[in-house]
């Protein structure tokens, strides 16, 4: 049978949230991945020293191995350089949302303009802290990454050391800045890569494919799809799992999340092999990762065959991606 | 109290469904206007005489008052001029759906090649029988009107005497059709005329603002708005009032169609008062539909008058548009 082993997989955009919904997710994601990057945007968000230190250890209680890191990060406010210094070494990266632009993003940035916000970029950028950015205007749905590039641009230009990661990318537009611009790197989701806005809004309303930024046109997935299969060096897995209740997905009012955590590997076997490129799905899945985070990853090895694998209905109150349906690769065993 | 008298208001495009819907919904419509044109994609949809009949039948049972009248239409096959003959007398239009476009579509035409529909096209044209159209192609859901926009005009020069009706028009493409081709005329929704694409998906997931044609950009909007308060003489309201149950809507896969009957003329008050346009709206509600179709509505007047009506959270099993919420304007007497 035909397996392909991935060394250290890594997930650079997770939502593990927190109570009960976390001792749901959070096995899953340590199952399957040696570490993740875990988004702060809780109630309230994570701001200081003490909410990162309790957050971890309420992740590590709820792993179901061992071998996980949860690479922790801030919500963005205006740090002082002092603050800076002191929870430098219990996060990897500090995460900016514009206000209202997602889940739990209320207490995010009003604007972005540099001047008020430089002393605290300036020191992230002299400290190597990277910075993770919701990269969304509050324009029309379908404009508001490509709007948001100006904003972009005038980080990597006023802030050339330091590392900007444009989160969950969707399209053409965003694409085109990674060889524009040194500092800028980006993470994709595995749905990114497989749907559009047809698949959310084309034949019925499909609020489990829902999400921000919205699922884009035919030519975003394009690029998006030509940088992940290429492994383009710049690009990082981040699957922006994002689990909502099944009952809160299908109502009258749905937020906005794909949960894919539990699938994520598998799905991306599918799409690799079916491009041929399965030889690169390891720089985008881990390698590329480590080399953009200076991080070292728990050594794990997880090894996925190519037989079937039908994806549960449920994982808890959750409703996954592609419920119900079989996938053509599975995880056969992780080491 | 500010008040507006409507003569003969009439709503050219509506969903009346069948059985227990039907029942629910037809005492709706024809309390508040005089008459409606009644789509036929029933299951199985109504392609005969005896369907059309029948049909007209159970909705006239279902009405509350006798001063209404259900125009008819016959879902578009190729029919015979002996056919055509034999039935216009009992329909008011014929409505032709691309396979698959929308709700109880699967029966449509898969192609709008010309040749294949000459014949019943000409005959159309000859004895008089308007064509109304759900004008989408299967693109991309955001492409899927503009993209048609060839078809509309393969039909209007190929058949210059043919009423074309481009129904539930959301896009700027086809409005600026209607100063192209005498013989292009379009009906307009009122929830067209409020929400975009931003409404639907840009915040929460609004399954009940989820309808085909589905909203589209701001700019298109602005241009439906335009023709609408401007009452174009090419123009008329046609709700699309598409009723579907709750739990159909608030469920993993949704159906598409906003449900406006109830609400539309005191909506369309608000919009119109909004843009100081009240003296033009008895044209958009009914003079230019009467023009077009040449027909002679049932007398009734609906007076509203500028005082609060809460919009029931439900009408039977189906959730209005802006259930809930108050509007500026209420129906205050139907004479």
């Amino acid at each position: 049978m035909e397996t392909i082993t991935l060394t250290m997989p890594l997930d650079m955009h997770v939502h593990l949230r927190d109570g009960d919904m976390l001792n749901i997710v959070a096995p899953l994601t340590s199952y399957s991945f040696s570490g993740a990057l875990v988004m702060p945007n809780l109630v309230p968000p994570v701001t200081t020293l003490e909410a990162v230190k309790a957050y971890r250890h309420r992740i590590k209680l709820a792993m179901e191995s061992d071998d996980f890191e949860p690479y922790m990060t801030l919500f963005y406010q205006n740090y002082s350089r002092e603050f800076l210094e002191s929870v430098q070494d219990h996060i990897t990266a500090i995460k900016i949302y514009p206000s209202g632009a997602t889940t739990n993003s209320e207490g995010g940035v009003v604007s972005f303009d540099i001047e008020p916000m430089r002393a605290t970029l300036e020191a992230m950028s002299e400290l190597g802290i990277c910075l993770c950015v919701h990269g969304e205007t509050n324009g029309f749905v379908m404009d508001r990454e490509a709007e948001f590039m100006s904003v972009y641009e005038k980080l990597a230009i006023n802030f050339p050391k330091l590392k900007i990661v444009m989160e969950h990318i969707t399209t053409r537009a965003a694409v085109e800045m990674l060889d524009r611009y040194d500092n800028l790197y980006a993470t994709i989701t595995v749905h990114h890569l497989m749907i559009t806005l047809d698949d959310v809004a084309g034949g019925m309303l499909r609020p489990h494919l829902f999400c921000k930024p919205i699922a884009k046109r035919p030519e975003d997935r394009a690029a998006l799809l030509k940088v992940a299969l290429e492994a383009h060096p710049k690009v990082m897995f981040g699957s922006d799992s994002a689990p909502h209740p099944k009952s809160a997905k299908e109502s009258c009012g749905c937020g906005a999340g794909v949960f894919t955590a539990p699938i994520a590997l598998q799905l991306l076997c599918e799409i690799f092999e079916a491009h041929n490129k399965l030889d690169n799905l390891q720089a985008f899945i881990s390698d590329n990762a480590q080399r953009i985070y200076g991080i070292c990853a728990e050594y794990k090895e997880v090894v996925l065959a190519k037989h079937d694998f039908v994806v549960p209905e449920m994982y808890g109150e959750v409703v996954p991606m592609r419920a119900g349906e079989t996938l053509r690769w599975s995880i056969e065993r992780v080491d």
